[in-house]
């Protein structure tokens, strides 16, 4: 018998699906499922131009399922959501990027439309799971996943199972703090990894320090410009490093996971990126503290992995 | 029917042992374990002027724990070690306070001395999981229990479970850097939480910033002293807390616990030492993550109680 999993992703610039399917007939799903290339039978994106309020968004994804699924009824649907989400009550809290998601009952609305069970996490902690399951954190009891893009944000599988906290907000290693005299971030507080390691807040300071107009750097050109050699990029790239690695540290002191997965378009800043990564993580880490710092795997995908994950983990 | 666990704590500076009895016929064990007050039968304590080595303080362990039983065999045996251990093995690492613990196997020596089961576990992991079974943490389903006295130290729990990490070394907020530009700790980095705010070394900072001799002040004279209002024992104290509070903010942003108790000596410091430390934990969690921070119940029974609660765990 084969099964249809629906995995939605709602991301924080544009929306993805995509049906997997899943063969129970010939043992247990989870075997099945862990081979390293399980069938995506469609991946539809819609640019963020056409986006504009949660209503618009979901009949869009509506869309895209029904498309994906060719008139079948699926037997479980994933959903990960860019933003604040009741993972027990399904409900989005709110969105950052799009109007109209506060307290959505974007579980029940889905079940409703499918006839199926639905779950739905964040972002972070689906592409954890998404990343443990089927990526680069295979095999590990305790991992955590960090993404460094337009923000930081990262979420936990601890003894196997993902970690979401008392309010679903475990995960912030974006907003730990590791310079209290550094600059200042949005969120109120100086240092936080996210202000010294994100993109745009590190093309901001780049552009501020080169008297360069606000807004016209992006994290990509900081990048680009370090790899060129200019010092005030180069500087501002390995601040960053740095301090994502405290942030790593302390967090591995903390809860001394196995492994730490980093994905996001940050990554890519090349080997001298990740050597201050590592370097400055090992150095805060207790010497009895053993991890890996590895790249995550799936890339952008993650979430959509993630979503038929959250499947698997309720099978 | 009567069963008898027996409970050693190898504390940092002292022994000690008691028996609890649990009555099984009538209920759960769980149940009637978690009245407020189970019988101690006995609690034994050595000054630390007469301890040497490991092999004196496992004898006398054993001795104290002989006379608890009155010859009876126990149920169960839990252990608390003030040091590094391997849970799964129940294999000391070592100890830093008396020579001759590297790799003593103590799990299979109490088993073979009690034929009983035995549970071994470090202070923090076993004082947490006292706090959450019979102390201040009762009912709180992710928690994090610190110690800030000689050292700082902590331990969880997560999902109504002790978490320990990939290798049992979990909880090390001591060292977690919350001000890369503080002082020099000996672990080699700087600003860690332990440096800030643990007794030993804020009163060598007192004692330093006064021109007394290195050793002349102790934790508990600088909470005197601030008391009285000297303005340097007043100001490192201050820094501690806020320390502290930093290094809780960060793991609420990571973790998101309910709940963070604290115990130790110097958590004796007075209502504003408490303030200051909420102060700070509030200022850097991110505004979704709510958590209480409470004295911890226990004081110095915590792991006592802990190994008792390490073997109903087990039941």
């Amino acid at each position: 018998m084969e099964r249809m999993i629906l995995a939605c992703d709602f991301g924080g610039t544009k929306l993805s699906a995509a049906v997997v399917k899943t063969a129970t007939s010939t043992g247990s799903v989870q075997a099945v499922l862990q081979q390293p290339s399980p069938v995506w039978h469609k991946q539809l994106q819609q640019s963020s131009s056409k986006r504009a309020t949660a209503v618009t968004d979901i009949e869009m994804m509506i869309g895209m399922g029904r498309e994906l699924l060719m008139g079948k009824r699926p037997f479980a649907i994933g959903i990960s959501f860019g933003g604040p989400v009741d993972y027990k009550t399904g409900i989005v809290r709110l969105s950052h990027h799009v109007p109209g998601w506060e307290n959505v009952p974007l579980r029940q609305r889905f079940a409703q439309e499918f006839d199926a069970p639905v779950h739905v996490d964040n972002d972070a902690n689906v592409a954890a799971l998404g990343e443990w399951h089927f990526g680069a954190g295979r095999g590990a009891a305790h991992l955590l996943y960090i993404t460094v893009s337009t923000g930081v944000g990262g979420g936990w599988i601890l003894n196997e199972r993902p970690y979401r906290g008392a309010d679903g907000m475990a995960g912030e290693i974006g907003h730990t703090v590791v310079d209290p005299n550094g600059p200042l971030c949005l969120c109120g507080k100086r240092g936080c990894v996210e202000r010294l390691a994100s993109g745009p807040y590190m093309a901001q300071d780049v552009a501020a320090q080169l008297g360069l107009p606000s807004g016209s750097v992006t994290g990509k050109m900081v990048v680009k410009m370090a790899e060129e050699g200019v010092e005030t990029a180069v500087a501002i790239l390995e601040r960053g490093a740095r301090g994502l690695g405290v942030g790593i540290g302390n967090a591995a002191n903390l809860l001394n996971p196995s492994c730490v997965l980093l994905g996001g378009g940050v990554t890519k800043s090349g080997e001298r990126w990740w050597q201050l990564v590592r370097q400055a993580a090992k150095a805060t880490a207790l010497p009895e503290v053993h991890f890996e710092i590895l790249p995550a795997a799936l890339g952008d995908d993650a979430p959509l992995w993630g979503a038929v994950a959250l499947v698997h983990m309720k099978m």
